[in-house]
C-alpha cells in the first residue's frame, strides 16, 4: 500500500478502509511504517478528522495490537474513564461503591498528565500501595475484593501506546478521534462490558470549549457502541477544583473523610459527592435502565452504612497498603489571592493544576518525582464570600521556592467580583 | 526552543517568528531535528498556510542553507520559472531570446515530474549536452554567451532541497507556501535580479483550479518583491498541450523549428510562440515599463533574423553538443482516440502527460531511464473539427506494450462535441 496516498485521502476527506487503517497501524507497531509519514498522517488527521467507520478501524487496530482481558462468564464488568481535571478523585470513591453494589471494576488508571493529577499518583500516596500488579494478580484482586485500580499494563494495546508517545511531540494529543480511538481501544482491552465517561469541560479540563466536550462525548460513546461496549457519558464541570482539595494525599484524605463521614462530609465535598453518585447513577441507569433516584439512594446508604469505605480498606489493603496513616507536609501556609473583600468569581482551573504541579504534586519532565505530600486545601469556591484578609486557600508545602512559584500562579488564577456570581453546573449534559 | 510548541502556533494560526523558523530549518538540515517533527509541522502548514512574513523568513532560512551565486556588476540576471505542464519548452525559446535582447540567463532547471516533462531531460536529448555544468563552467557560459540551463547544484539550497524529498512522502507538496519558498529561494540563490513566473492553470497543471493558481502567481511574486526581486508572473492556460508535441527529442525539434522558421511555424505552434513572447515582454515590462508591443516586435524582429536560433546552438554547443541530429524513433502510428467526426472538445491534460511517461518519455520511479525518442505530434487540439477516421496524434514509439499503455491513456482523455467550443485562452491573467 501506498502511505503518501492515505495520507492524501485524509486531506481530501476521502474515508479510509479497514484494510488502509489496520496496515497503518500494524506496520507503525511493527517499525515498518516511517515515523515521518505517521505523524504526518496523525496531523491530517488532526485537522480533517475521521469518521464513525474509520474510529471503529482505528480502535479495533490498536486493540488487536494487543491482549484483551477474559473474565468469568457471571461477572458484570464495569469502567469509569475521566478525561482528567484538577482535583478529580472520583475513581478512588466509584470503584469501591461500584463493587459494593455487586459489579467487577477492572480500572487501569492514568498518571497525571500536564496540569491534571493522576489517580496511580494519588492511590501511591498510600504507603505500599502498588499500582503495577500483573494481570494475575489484578484479575485476583478484581474477582475476589470487587475492584482493583492499577495502570495499563505493557500487553495491552501497545500500538497505542507508541502512537501515544508520537502524539505528544508532535502536538496531535488534542485531536478527538485520536483522544477517542486510544481511550476506546484500552477499556474494550480491559474486558468490560459497560462503560460511564466524565468528559471534563471548562478551564481545568484538557478540552475546554463546551461544543468540544460534548463533541468528544459523542464519539466516546458512539464509537465505544461500534466496539459493543454499552457506554455513556456525562460532561461535568471543571471550571473549578473538583471537592476542596489538590495534590495526592490531600485528595485521598478527601477521599476518606467522605467515605468515613459520610453525612457530614458531603457539606464539604459536595461536588466531589454528588459527582460520584451521578457517575454511578448513570452507569447503572444505562446498563439497567434503573431509575437515577433509585441508584443514588442505595449508594447513599452504602457510603453511610460504611460499607464502601470498608471495601475501600480492603482493595488499597490488597493492593500492599501497609495501612499507615496518609502523610501531609509539615509546613503550611493560609493565603488569600485578594487584598479586598468580594465574591470568588472566576477560576482558571488550569493554573491551580500548574500550581500544583510548581509545588511538587506534579511532573514538569516524564523523571520527576512527585512529592505526595503537598497541595491545596480551598476554604473558598466559586460564589463565595471572602472578607478582607479571609484566607482563600491553605497550602501544605515542603520547599519554600516552590511555595512561592505556586503562589505567584494561584494569586493570578483567581478574581473577585463585587456581585455573587452564579455557582456552575456540576452536571451540564448527559450523553 | 520547543518544536512542539512551534507545530501548536502553527495549528491555532499563530505567527511564527524569524528564528523559530530559522531554528527549524537550520536544525532539520543539520539533522538536528527529529523528522516526525518537521513531517508534523509541513502538514500543519499545509492546512494552515504561512503569512507573508513567515514565507519571507522560511525562503530565506532555506537561501541561507547554501551559497547565492554571485555576477559582475553590470550584467543584468534574468530568469523565468513555470510550475510545469504538459508540452511546456518555451524555457528553451526564451533563454536564447532574453540573451540576444541584452540580458544574463542563468537558468536552472528541473527533471519531469509526476506527468509533467522537465526541460532538463528535453536537453538531454540533444547529444552531448552536459546539465551538469560546475559554477564555474555555468558563469562562464552566462557570461560569455549569455544563457546556460544546467539543473540545480547541490551548494544552492541544501535545506529546501532536503525539505522537499520530506513533502513528497508526506503529502505535502501541494502546499502554496511551501511551493513558494522551495521556487523562490532558489531563484534567489541563483544571482537574478528580475524574474517572470509562468504560474499553469487547468487540467494539465500541478494547481488545477484558477483561483488556487492566482493565490500561486500571488504569494510567489510578493514573497519574491520581499527578497528583493523584481517579480511578475502571467497565469497560463494548460487546458491542452502547449503547441503540438509532448516528448523530449520531439519538443526539441518544435523548438527548432520555431527558430530556425519562425514565420511558418508560428501558424503551427502559435501558442508555444505566443506565451514565449509575451513571458518576454512581461518580464521587461516590469523591470523597465517598456510597452509589452514594443518587446514583442522586437522578439519577433530577434527571432525572424535568425539570431535567437544562433544563439541557441551557441548556448547548446557550449554545454556539450555535438551537433548530431535529434533522434526520434523509428515506429510511429497515426492515431484517432474517436469513432465518428466532430469537434476536440476537452482534453485531460494530465492524463495526456501521464500518457506521454507510459510511453518512455517520463519517469515512473526515480531510477527510470528517459526514452527520448518517443512522443506524440499532436495534429488536432481543442476547437479542431476531426473527420471520421482523421488521424489526432502522431505517435513515436520503440515499445509496442508501451505504446498500447499510452494509447488506452490518451483514448480516455479526449473528448468530442457536435458543436465548436470556444479556444482556450492563453494568457489568464498577468499578475
Amino acid at each position: 500500500m501506498n502511505v503518501t496516498q492515505i495520507i492524501r485521502k485524509v486531506q481530501e476527506s476521502v474515508s479510509l478502509s479497514k484494510e488502509e487503517i489496520y496496515y497503518v497501524i500494524e506496520n507503525y507497531h511493527q517499525e515498518n511504517l516511517p515515523v515521518y509519514q505517521m505523524s504526518a498522517l496523525l496531523m491530517a488527521i488532526y485537522f480533517k478528522g475521521l469518521n464513525l467507520d474509520e474510529k471503529r478501524f482505528l480502535t479495533k487496530a490498536m486493540l488487536e495490537s494487543g491482549i484483551k482481558v477474559d473474565w468469568p462468564e457471571p461477572a458484570i464488568m464495569v469502567d469509569k474513564h475521566s478525561t482528567g481535571g484538577t482535583g478529580d478523585k472520583t475513581s478512588i470513591l466509584l470503584a469501591p461503591l461500584l463493587a459494593c453494589m455487586g459489579y467487577k471494576v477492572p480500572m487501569m488508571a492514568g498518571r497525571g498528565l500536564g496540569h491534571t493529577g493522576g489517580t496511580l499518583d494519588k492511590l501511591e500516596s498510600l504507603d505500599g500501595y502498588n499500582v503495577n500488579l500483573d494481570l494475575k494478580a489484578f484479575k485476583k484482586c478484581v474477582l475476589e475484593v470487587g475492584a482493583s485500580i492499577i495502570g495499563q499494563t505493557n500487553d495491552l494495546c501497545p500500538a497505542d501506546k507508541k502512537l501515544y508517545a508520537l502524539r505528544d511531540v508532535t502536538a496531535t494529543v488534542s485531536s478527538l478521534p485520536l483522544i477517542t480511538a486510544s481511550i476506546v481501544s484500552k477499556k474494550v482491552a480491559e474486558g468490560v462490558s459497560s462503560i460511564v465517561y466524565d468528559v471534563k469541560t471548562g478551564s481545568g479540563a484538557f478540552i475546554k470549549k463546551y461544543d468540544d466536550s460534548i463533541k468528544l462525548a459523542e464519539s466516546l460513546v458512539e464509537t465505544s457502541k461500534e466496539l459493543g461496549l454499552n457506554a455513556t457519558a456525562l460532561i461535568t464541570d471543571m471550571s473549578q477544583p473538583l471537592g476542596r482539595t489538590v495534590g495526592n494525599a490531600i485528595e485521598m484524605q478527601e477521599c476518606f473523610e467522605i467515605m468515613q463521614n459520610f453525612k457530614e462530609s458531603k457539606k464539604l465535598y459536595g461536588d466531589t459527592v454528588d459527582l460520584t453518585l451521578e457517575l454511578c447513577a448513570q452507569l447503572i441507569f444505562k446498563k439497567e435502565s434503573t431509575p437515577k433516584t433509585e441508584s443514588i439512594n442505595k449508594a447513599v446508604k452504602l457510603f453511610e452504612s460504611g460499607k464502601v469505605f470498608e471495601k475501600a480498606l480492603e482493595m488499597f489493603k490488597a493492593q500492599g497498603w501497609t495501612g499507615k496513616e496518609l502523610k501531609l507536609a509539615d509546613h503550611h501556609i493560609e493565603h488569600s489571592p485578594f487584598k479586598k473583600s468580594g465574591y470568588v468569581d472566576k477560576i482558571d482551573n488550569e493554573s491551580v493544576g500548574w500550581a500544583s504541579v510548581e509545588l511538587g504534586g506534579g511532573r514538569k519532565k516524564l523523571e520527576d518525582l512527585i512529592d505526595s505530600e503537598v497541595g491545596f486545601y480551598f476554604y473558598k469556591k466559586i460564589g463565595d464570600f471572602v472578607e478582607k484578609d479571609e484566607p482563600v486557600v491553605k497550602i501544605y508545602y515542603n520547599d519554600k521556592a516552590k511555595l512561592e512559584s505556586a503562589i505567584k500562579l494561584l494569586d493570578q488564577s483567581f478574581s473577585l467580583s463585587d456581585t455573587q456570581p452564579e455557582t456552575p453546573k456540576l452536571i451540564r449534559k448527559a450523553i
